[in-house]
């Protein structure tokens, strides 16, 4: 099975953060195929951030998903991965879906622990996108500006931890979301310390990836998850186009 | 005032019909200028379009926005506009938004009439990302593929009304939206044929802008739509970077 | 045009600050009737005195709506808004109603800011009428009983924008509401000091007053904002009469 | 035990149907004062008219809630019911939050039944105020107009059964909830012909106020259900400001 | 009226608390059986005890139904109740749908004093899975290990007393729910030391129960309440196979 | 990796189409055990046989989860699943859970397509529960009397596929679940007749607790899956008393 993992944002750092973890998680047999954006910003917190990775993602998907089985959007926020859902033919989940749907199974409320408190309200966006908001327990985040995205891990890790536990003992969390392409790996390190089970994006959406890739569903030919209908267009990519033709 | 309106989308004919009815809903010396999205598709119906149109307001109202004090993006399912708000410093509106404010202060519970059922799992997403589910009465739409959206509403008007006539009698709403911009002016002709109030996108969001405009809020300095934090960047147009770096 | 603005309480002190803060946002060429409610009491801040207020309103509405082009109900909560929207030939819209449509428009979440902690209960039966609880960020107020409803402005400015301070900061408030008429005009004294935008309900209301003015909806034939079916009634003032025997 | 119950219509032979319902309904010993309001309309329908009723009904408590245990107000929509449990020393329920409160404990999902369709988007209103939409079924009506709310039982009976049938069959209903007062009895007669248990505004509210009368609550001191705070008052009857300062 | 009320656990003092208030609460004439069920735990705190206390309490019921008008679960979470009421002839409540049906007819919103922090999430389950999260305004509990359960009234009285006053006024209750049977009674005993109506499961319950006994509904023949379709069983006890062919 | 898998119904022909799509569905190298339960009924159309299942389900798995890596309910309903959660040092997952999760990574609304309109109100319930409500489009089932759940699949295939068609078309769902072990295999064999993407309880099921084995979270230690505090325990078999005391 091969896998295309994006990173939405430029940070090639995070990307071998995100590689690393996605070698780490996924079955035997699987290959990862892990790229990043070529244009956008060096992390994204905010929704406007968002909105160019999404489209970051969705040009890079469109030029590299030829020859792999799922794709991962590999920032939480999932930036652009319903639009993809629309056009590619092989199944894409994103880190946060794909650990809100692990974390589900885990326990009936969860928490999100995440490097900056700026991405709150947009991840409680998301998670009402899911609609999921009824099984958040709490939010809750580093509060300092940060360093460095590549090194917050070592950095941060004591405090992290104190968060996670604070969300289980306050607020109620049966299980901790790490939230954060920054944070991969962190929660197979640091998952004999908590309380409560925790999960992580990388690791959820490779799983997640592996799983619906081995269901094999058959692309929606109707609903609003079909390919778009075939119309004009204009000033797009070669690859971008492609994909919109090659699925009308 | 100078309201700026973005056509998602690259069909100046549509473009037209918002103008024309963006000139006849703003009040007595508001200017309004209509500008047309640079690259996506001739309509957009889906989320990977909107994803497009997203990003290419974004480019168009960069390059533009200067000067006014109000953005309206003018397509149904009002894309980017979430992510514009943390940028601009002038407030933003979106059809869908807009007529939905507008909606609710005319009653309980509203209809969606649409031109195309391929929007309806995109619209109740949007809708339920205002978390407005619970007062949408329902959502109704011709079932045949579209001619040519610059003519629809004289070629549809009748079937239209007869869903609006449906969306009152058999589903219990009390208001009816016109979705979509190439439905631009149509509530105004056709509103004195309904037994309900019926709303239409580009009117609602030009008085929305209106009002918001004469608001003068602040600029969120702290909170989820504070201008994202400065960070490295990469691969964006000059208008898409000088509105970061300006907001930060 | 021509609003009419009704206090549901008794207090010509709170008219006046709120019919001060109608004429500042009015657009030019708007003229504001504000009247104060023959019968109640002096300051609303319970269900029982809604109750009151609301008829209290509607006779006033009743008697005096002739020649306007739109009506505001001037109380936070909304006394009577709903049963007007039914009879009324043209607009209504309330200072709840109107400030959390302008609030969504500026912001995912939003917090009310009080000056009575005894309306916090119906308050929050308030959003969650407009289905709108998810969207509330959380509801502060001061917790002191009020000297004078006329002057809690400049004896508790401070300490309100310290609850607004705390609602951005710890709430997770993207938008505040200053909710209450003794609060009109506030909003405009105090935004450059908070850390997101601020909205106010008189000028929230009188500014969807005219937007909805300028929409110009026709009255619901059909649909549960019709007129009341005509049937017998008694005991009520002519002018009440009125209002049903015109509208049926 | 006394039990003042409160028509808010002006119908007196709709009180004298929910009278003999209330005796039939009441445990041995209890004793009905059932009273008509003095002003308003013939039939409740509509928010105005609620509003109407709300106010009526308040006088009428007032005036006689001396010496009764607890207070029914007889009108589907429960006019009035939360500003009476402001100021009331003792219980008071409603038709509609009653029956809802029996159904509840009857079935996970229950359709309301009604005799005019008119009321659907007030009931939904209340429903959702309630909190209860996501275990609404259906609400279905009869859809004529009346020729006359106190016979309606004998004209309509067929009708109505067939109603209810078709909530249990097609909507999947577990509990019919029989609306409005001039319906007052009807469950009793029609029960062994439906295919789900089914309950009523009246013997509900007749229940569920003796059950509140048996549980003696203390009357809320704090909170938002305590009295409302003293303060000027203006123009209310004797009986009403011997309500307000009674409590205070 | 014969009730018949099962403890789900195994404690015989609990149940002598279930039967003294179960006493002193219900209506003259009424007679109460209260038994303890046959298997389980000492205290049920989790989903796994309510899971054995649920067919521990069918059993039970199955044995000792006949001759009784009405059935309580009493244990909080209501464990087996949506069960029980499928197949029963005569109606069926339990701790908590009771005494959330009576805390509804006392305010807005109700908080959920219980012995044990472990509840928490359970009881948020049982609550959601009543509809009724949005009026829940908090959960707060003792957080030690109980020494007893039958002794806790005595030992915890005080800081029980203190734990319902902060959910009125730090959380914005109006009403307090005292959770668990070993709490049985105490409600009686406090409720004019707290400064909101405070009500209790087992007195709730069996008002509840009265009140459904009184109503006499149909037992369902349709819908999803109805009896199971017979069917091939295997392995029950001879009283739960009873119940199952009597019912079919 | 071993997995048990456990039919909480006593049809052994069940558990083979249960086992037969296990073993499809299985990873390489994935062991599957799949057991019936001792107890109960032919097959869970209702709660009340799901809380006899439930139990049956936990004596099953207690006497048999030694050396495997995850267990599986296999059941639609999931009886007893949040009770395993929170014994088991394995991860477990059910049915309905497992196949929402993979619906909702493939498509906004999803609707239940199964054997039995019996189940109906029940599965509401469950995907409340879940708080997946606001993504079921809808709930289609045959509605006759199943002749054998065993060869439902042959004799009902066709009439399937239509409901199917009828939830993408008439409904809005994006993807179809498949609701019931008795439908185990259907959907690899009909998913290219279908509009859009199909899941099936057992193949998601197995391919989550797969997900989740590899995930190797750490069992809860607190929040409201650890292991239940130890306590006195009567009537239990050996195997459940072990389950509990093992775990505290």
């Amino acid at each position: 099975m091969k896998l295309l993992v994006v990173n939405p944002n430029i940070s090639t750092g995070v990307t071998e953060l995100i590689r690393a973890e996605a070698i780490r998680s996924a079955s035997e047999g699987t290959e990862i195929t892990a790229l990043t954006a070529d244009f956008g910003v060096a992390y994204i917190e905010t929704r406007f951030e968002a909105m160019v990775g999404a489209y970051a993602t969705a040009e890079k998907v469109a030029a590299n998903v030829a020859g792999h089985d799922a794709v991962v959007v590999a920032a939480f926020g999932d930036p652009g991965l319903a639009a993809l859902r629309e056009v590619l033919q092989v199944p894409v989940t994103g880190m946060t879906e794909a650990s809100l749907a692990c974390a589900c199974q885990l326990g009936s409320r969860f928490s999100i622990v995440s490097i900056s408190p700026r991405m709150r309200g947009w991840y409680l966006d998301t998670v009402h996108a899911y609609h999921l908001s009824g099984r958040l327990a709490s939010f809750r985040s580093l509060n300092e500006p940060l360093k460095d995205v590549v090194t917050v891990q070592e950095e941060q890790g004591e405090r992290l931890i104190e968060l996670a536990n604070r969300c289980v003992r306050e607020d109620g969390a049966d299980v901790i979301v790490l939230a954060g392409a920054p944070l991969a790996g962190l929660a197979r390190t640091i998952k004999h310390l908590l309380p409560a089970p925790v999960v992580d994006g990388v690791s959820s959406a490779i799983q997640q990836a592996e799983m619906l890739a081995r269901l094999r569903p058959e692309k929606a030919r109707e609903g609003s998850y079909a390919s778009p209908p075939q119309k004009l267009n204009k000033g797009l990519s070669l690859s971008m186009r492609a994909l919109i033709v090659a699925n009308s």
